[in-house]
């Protein structure tokens, strides 16, 4: 039996038959055109599925689920999206509307970032432990919880938005109406936001150099090539990015205390540069400092994950 | 069937027998006399739980399990207790002692902020839910999560320690070695600290009356008292006392969503005009405006929680 994973994005939708070891056997995407209205578009995210059904050469009878991550919430008791943001979505009843093209398949559907964790904890960096937090560091932050081996969104499916947590009350204000939030240090956003504030007074930084003096060209990547070489600037706002992650991580042991933590997302492209900092950041704020708590590690599925844990949810 | 719960603290040690709804069918309680060695500690609280057999004409076969909750925590796999500061335990073999005065009786140790929530959630305010968090506003702040009827204190028996929660990065120091913890906002120390702080620019202040000038006085009860009789400084404590508890609530709604919060400990005692300035502060910092989540509760079973929760520990 096959799992379809979709992978609902502002810009694109992937689809892909997904074996039930995670692995992507067929995949093909398209645009989403999230401009148009939801009735248009549900129309190509569906035919996206045929197409990759026909593309392998199955039969309906072949697919045991079809799984679908998105860029907001579900309402796991009425199947109903309440909205996404990003797609202009408002209260859409999603579930059914699938029905209406796969009757007789269940459907699933979770957060994206909620799905992204799923998929490292079936195939990828955290494959084979029970409970695992992903944290995605990219323009905001997304986090995904997983206990008992199986996605926890909470209780009225509105947990595991870790990136709102906040860890500096009265801090840098959120998108989200609070002041503070994990996601306003711990984002590439974040680091981009330092790094400009910080230019003018450091012309001689090498950050300058890298953006060509143009702020509007930093990118997280130029701040942590310029700490690599030890640039003083970019040292401190690698040092102040990397104090927020920690903070956040031991937010997380201090609640959760998963068996590990998963970094993902563009700023963990980092890589052990980042990871190693991160690491030895998190250890002297540990509470019970002879316990072993959770290891951090890197996320190893990259931008399949999204189709992969969206297809697991059919497992489950 | 009959279940005994054992509430281990600094000063003293309760246990009782329980029934499987959670009620306290008899109760002892002794001087935990912590300045002795654990060997000699030992035997006296075998020596209660005896005692309490006893007391209500039980024989030993009528105790399916023996619960204890202890001010540190307990490793599942080992039975050891690793540490309890308060007591002056270090890695003490706690389970494998116990089975030493009543072998073939499974013996259950955990946290007592952990058992505290537990107790609530059989026999108090959340009972009926699946999940729930707990908080004591005490002299610290405790935490305690229950996820699927069953206490969870996560994957190494670290979590669910609320109170170590960083929500104001490089805030006020913690006997944690961290800054800005939860505890540092939300515990009674902390209302206590602020009025302490404050009282000298403000003399003419109904604190000033209420301690009889006399810092040194000062209780939690005494902020709530003036902020209730809206004296200026009280009213601008106890606002920003709320806004940090709720600023702490507000991060267990976004990360673990249960379906109750509920307030215990000292704090909690102020009752309705605690909780509904909470309910108020909390409600604009909700991230999905549209979506219901967790309801927030007063603690029903006070100083006896510790004692139920322990017992119904041998019940999960």
């Amino acid at each position: 039996m096959y799992y379809i994973g979709v992978d609902i994005g502002g810009t694109g939708v992937k689809a892909g038959i997904v074996d039930e070891n995670g692995h992507i056997l067929y995949k093909e995407s398209i645009r989403t055109g999230a401009e148009r209205p939801y009735s248009e578009v549900i129309v190509d995210i569906a035919g996206l599925c045929q197409k990759i059904i026909d593309g392998m050469h199955l039969s309906i009878d072949q697919i045991s689920a079809i799984g679908v991550g998105v860029p907001g919430i579900c309402d796991p008791k009425t199947g109903v999206i309440p909205f996404c943001t990003n797609l202009g979505w408002h209260e859409v009843p999603f579930i059914a509307d699938m029905h209406k093209y796969f009757p007789g398949i269940p459907v699933f559907v979770d957060n994206d970032a909620t799905v992204a964790g799923l998929a490292e904890s079936v195939a990828g960096v955290s494959a084979g432990t029970q409970s695992s937090v992903f944290i995605t560091l990219g323009t905001g932050v997304g986090g995904s919880i997983v206990i008992n081996g199986r996605p926890y969104s909470g209780s009225h499916g509105v947990g595991s938005e870790i990136g709102h947590m906040v860890i500096r009350m009265d801090g840098e204000p959120c998108t989200c109406g609070k002041k503070g939030c994990f996601e306003r240090y711990a984002s590439a956003t974040a680091i981009i936001r330092e790094a400009r504030r910080a230019l003018p007074d450091h012309p001689e930084s090498m950050i300058a150099e890298l953006c060509e003096n143009n702020p509007d060209k930093i990118e997280a990547r130029t701040v942590f090539d310029a700490a690599k070489e030890k640039d003083p600037l970019a040292v401190r706002l690698f040092n102040n990015y990397v104090k927020a992650l920690a903070h956040g991580i031991v937010n997380v042991i201090n609640t959760i205390d998963p068996e590990i933590i998963v970094l993902g997302g563009g700023v963990s492209n980092a890589g052990e540069f980042l990871l190693e900092a991160v690491r030895e950041a998190v250890k002297p704020f540990i509470f019970y400092k002879t316990q072993p708590y959770a290891t951090i590690q890197l996320a190893q599925l990259g931008s399949d994950a999204g189709v992969i844990g969206a297809a697991m949810l059919g497992k489950q």
